[in-house]
């Protein structure tokens, strides 16, 4: 049936009996597609009958319909025109494992971070109504995202300006990992409360609140009930008492009933509506219905045996859990990332001193300054994109007060397969502009260790970023860490003077082996402290040479590089200068090793820098 | 009264009855600060009953009492210590007007931006429970703060945690503007609904919910209702089922129910109880309870008559409306700062365009980027400070779409006497980290004006950072508005070439004149464009000179002087290059002229710098 769909009117000329069947077909498609080629699993496989649905009621993109995170639109891909290039999905050049506006004109935002489809929905509804245009609008949220800051700011709005929106809460048990809030904790007790009962009760009364969201679609699922659908109807919940007319719960695998209930939504869409829709992360394949966590993200051909690398995150976590071990005052914080930051292992040998605050990063970086204050060491492990979002918190909450905790930032640097909307390249630059920060980037999995050691002896705010890559120990002399040491002489030479920050140090190391055969001698500082900078020491160094190469996987403003320049110009230190950065636009996916050679970043890469002049 | 009370524990002595007569000295002495230095008024007269029943019941600096955004904390700086030193309030080296732990042991935390404070709370009582330590935990936050989203955040946790926190909230019937919210609307429903009567009822019956909160607290409570003691109880809100014991409304000027109530919830601290007082802000002052947003902030001396100086934000003001005259499209955005960045004309002229959010620039910045995919031009005015809160979403939502939406960056730079917390320095710095981001600085008023026309007509993302002060109008020439005149070149000079990048301009020129008198002949560029950076045609300019200044009222790194050094040296371009910039430290309050002199801003630190070699 599948090949036959090349856009959402197609899916509408298929009967409503044989839908299911479709289901099985797309389901099938994408546990091949992310076999090869990795990607998000669970929930993908959770809402294919919700995705069919929607397109199969509303009309894209004249109606919009919005995935939160982007992460679970494998479906509305294929039935939107993709289904021919489902295989080159997250392949460079293929399509992207989240919604891109460039992709589709069905896919109705850029999307990649969590919360933000209400506030999404927002702009399209309010838009709507100033223009008078009639589309509707749909926002589909899973039950982790909705914890995050923004979806409350955005429920907040929707509910104040009385939008005609639909919010779908897909409530799949789960955020990535099991963060169980009372929000979704209050969903389920809704959901298995009495309150059948009580609804029928309340029904032979006038309604107790005057305020209480009563009109046509609300009889109609009445109606409804004597016929047997599971729906059931709480009429005074947070959504409710944000101005949200609430309908649920829904079997989210029941593609009749779904289509049902959004036919009588879309019909009634005059103020804000929240559908509360029950489903399975994994539904239909057994190894992720079983264990979604670990079948959230995958990696390419997950199902062969693994070649076991020790990552740099392997690293953190193994030398965290040995600090914790001796020093009781180590709690570790992280946002809904516990696996992918390496803390399970510390959650299960410390699970007191461990806090997964669910979808809230700016919350889990306030949260760690109090408890600094109180005389507790919190390490906050974050991937480098989400930092992002307490940007504000680590300056106000952390940097201003100098709050002894640590900020791991994992996935610093360019992340790969999930491509503009997750690539760390800006942490080093905005912890760089922090006063009173202290930030640290490893040249290698030992430079870690050493620095996590001594990030734990400091009572400040020490910040150290890594990237998603196999840790290297490289074969170099690591003397002791502190603001005596900054950097590491690697290696002399009289050519060109490297100064890495981060792990690109093997791939320079290398290159300037292979240069040192055709006679060309290059030096290489392994930086430590990228802030403060050691600009005396450095200029030092600089003073040397005729040409230096700055090497940082990061942008290029705010970076090393550029707070370098500055001090030399100043100092009339007049040596040309070069840098291997990020470039200024936003990375598209495909893998981390293809696009760091593409970038400049391999050893062939640096050889040619080298040899160019 | 006052000037016995060096500590809570002076306090203490007092007798109950006699705290309404230290209230109405603190509200004299209140008046009196504010009237000679400026400050929020309105905020602090509405809390001084609350503020004392605090210190009444609990123990700081053991316990923990934290006021959210600290701006209402002068009655709590009066009670700990500082009776003596409020006349310096806001003053150079004089206390600061917000919480700031290097003033006081009993200030918990540092802070200045809002809807924190329940993530610091729950910090503090997560350490206390890990370390099995006794304080107590409390918050105040208004109803205001209450909608920004890490405020939801921290309840979620608190409620997830079972966390002994008293979360006060302070409803004022309204936020800085009178942004109505849902939230806010459901807590004044409760608040004046029949809840009384039905309480009564249900006491009668068995509690109807299982899990609703019913412990010696509550019974203690319901004791008292017989002897008249306004306290309602609602037992199933936004707050209960977050997991809170939810006890209001509380009469916020009646300091004996205040005491009871607070005596009784510090015995029954076992989990989270969120206390719903109902304050008056301006209370006791009559011109600021008739009109509390006027005196939420207010000026020194703001009973005087004013000079009217027209600011950069009445030039955006103008402009803007000007312009939403003209185009339909335009539609206005701003988080609670409606008044301070000169929205309040525009919402008069145009209700149905303009949207105050509330205290949730998260939303401000989304909403945007929707509203502009469908068509509309939106201008989100949020201070420099604030919108770091927004980092994540400009970069996710607005940069990678390039969604055509204006974001007017007002209070950029040195802000004055609201201090670390609030300065602008980081904003030039975020804003051109991001690829495609489009970032303009006017070096004048009129500058100003042509740039929200050039940024109109764009179908992209244009951010325009201006400063809070007088806008001048210069006596210089202004060329069309395009890329293609990136910079202005004021005037020519052999000796040292400023590259000026903002209002500073005008110091500058007339430091750049003094030095002609003594024979130092400069050149003067206003840049327009920070972001893309005109490079080749500054590199063109500075190759002839051999002294360069670059100006910009923001930190170091991620400077235009940074970017350029790193592109002086690519190209071997060997000036010597220095920057007037915002040093990397945070700075303290004062008024916003004495610190720019302080950095380097002035006519007269400008004339050192060109003569001092």
């Amino acid at each position: 049936m599948l090949s036959e769909i090349q856009s959402p009117e197609d899916l509408k000329k298929i009967p409503v009996h044989r839908l299911p069947e479709l289901a099985d077909e797309i389901r099938e498609k994408i546990i091949e597609t992310v076999k090869e080629n990795g990607g998000h699993l669970a929930s993908n496989l959770g809402v294919v009958e919700l995705t069919i649905a929607l397109h199969y009621v509303f009309f894209s993109p004249s109606d919009k319909i919005i995935f939160d995170v982007g992460h679970q639109s494998y479906t509305h891909k294929i039935l939107t025109g993709r289904y021919g290039k489902i295989d080159t999905l997250r392949q460079k050049d293929g399509l992207s494992g989240f919604s891109r506006r460039s992709e589709s004109v069905h896919d109705a935002v850029d999307s990649g971070h969590a919360s933000s489809s209400i506030s999404q929905a927002a702009g399209f509804a309010q838009s709507n109504v100033l223009r008078a245009e009639n589309g509707r609008v749909i926002a589909v949220i899973g039950d982790g995202a909705m914890t995050g800051g923004v979806a409350m700011e955005g429920l907040n709005f929707c509910g104040q300006n009385h939008l005609p929106v639909i919010i779908i809460l897909n409530d799949n048990e789960m955020s990535i990992d099991s963060s169980v809030s009372p929000v979704s904790r209050y969903i389920n007790h809704v959901a298995v409360s009495e309150l059948y009962r009580k609804l029928m009760e309340e029904m032979k009364r006038p309604f107790k609140y005057a305020h209480m969201p009563f009109n046509n679609l609300f009889k109609d699922l009445f109606n409804k009930f004597d016929k047997g659908i599971r729906v059931l109807i709480d009429y005074d919940n947070i959504f409710t008492q944000l101005g949200f007319d609430y309908i649920g719960p829904i079997d989210g695998h029941n593609i009749e009933e779904l289509i049902y209930i959004l036919r009588n939504a879309q019909k009634e869409l005059t103020k804000p509506i929240l559908l509360y829709v029950k489903t399975k992360k994994g539904h239909g394949y057994m190894p992720a219905e079983n264990e979604p966590v670990r079948y959230h993200g995958v990696a390419p051909k997950f199902y062969l045996p693994k070649e076991e690398k020790r990552s740099y995150t392997d690293v953190f976590s193994a030398k965290l859990c040995e600090l914790a071990e001796k020093h009781e005052d180590i709690v570790a914080i992280t946002a809904a990332m516990e696996t992918g930051t390496g803390l399970s292992i510390f959650h299960k040998k410390f699970p007191n001193r461990f806090f997964d605050v669910g979808i809230a990063e700016q919350h889990a970086v306030t949260f760690a300054s109090t408890l600094a204050y109180n005389g507790l060491h919190p390490v906050v492990a974050i991937y480098s994109t989400f930092f992002m979002r307490a940007a504000d918190q680590i300056c106000q909450d952390i940097a201003i007060s100098n709050a002894p905790v640590i900020l791991a930032v994992d996935r610093a640097g360019i992340v790969g397969m999930d491509g503009e909307t997750h690539n760390g390249q800006f942490d080093l630059s905005v912890f760089r502009m922090f006063p009173q920060m202290t930030v640290l980037v490893p040249g290698d999995g030992r430079e870690l260790e050493l620095m996590l050691e001594w990030a734990y002896s400091q009572k400040k705010a020490v910040a150290i970023r890594y990237p998603r890559d196999e840790a290297l120990f490289l074969d170099i002399e690591h003397p002791d860490f502190n603001e005596e040491t900054p950097f590491i002489n690697i290696c002399d030479g009289d050519d060109i003077l490297f100064i890495v920050a981060g792990t690109m140090l093997n791939n320079v190391m290398e290159a300037v082996k292979a240069a040192q055969e055709i006679g060309v001698n290059c030096a290489v500082i392994c930086l430590r402290f990228v802030k403060p900078l050691p600009i005396d020491k450095l200029l030092e160094e600089i003073k040397k040479y005729s040409r230096v190469i700055v090497v940082e996987e990061n942008i290029s403003n705010g970076s090393v590089a550029q707070e370098l320049s500055l001090n030399m110009l100043k100092n009339k230190i007049f040596v040309q200068m070069e840098e291997v950065c990020i470039p200024d636009r936003f990375i598209p996916h495909g893998s981390r090793k293809v696009i760091l050679e593409e970038l400049g970043f391999s050893k062939e890469a640096f050889l040619n820098a080298i040899t160019s002049r």
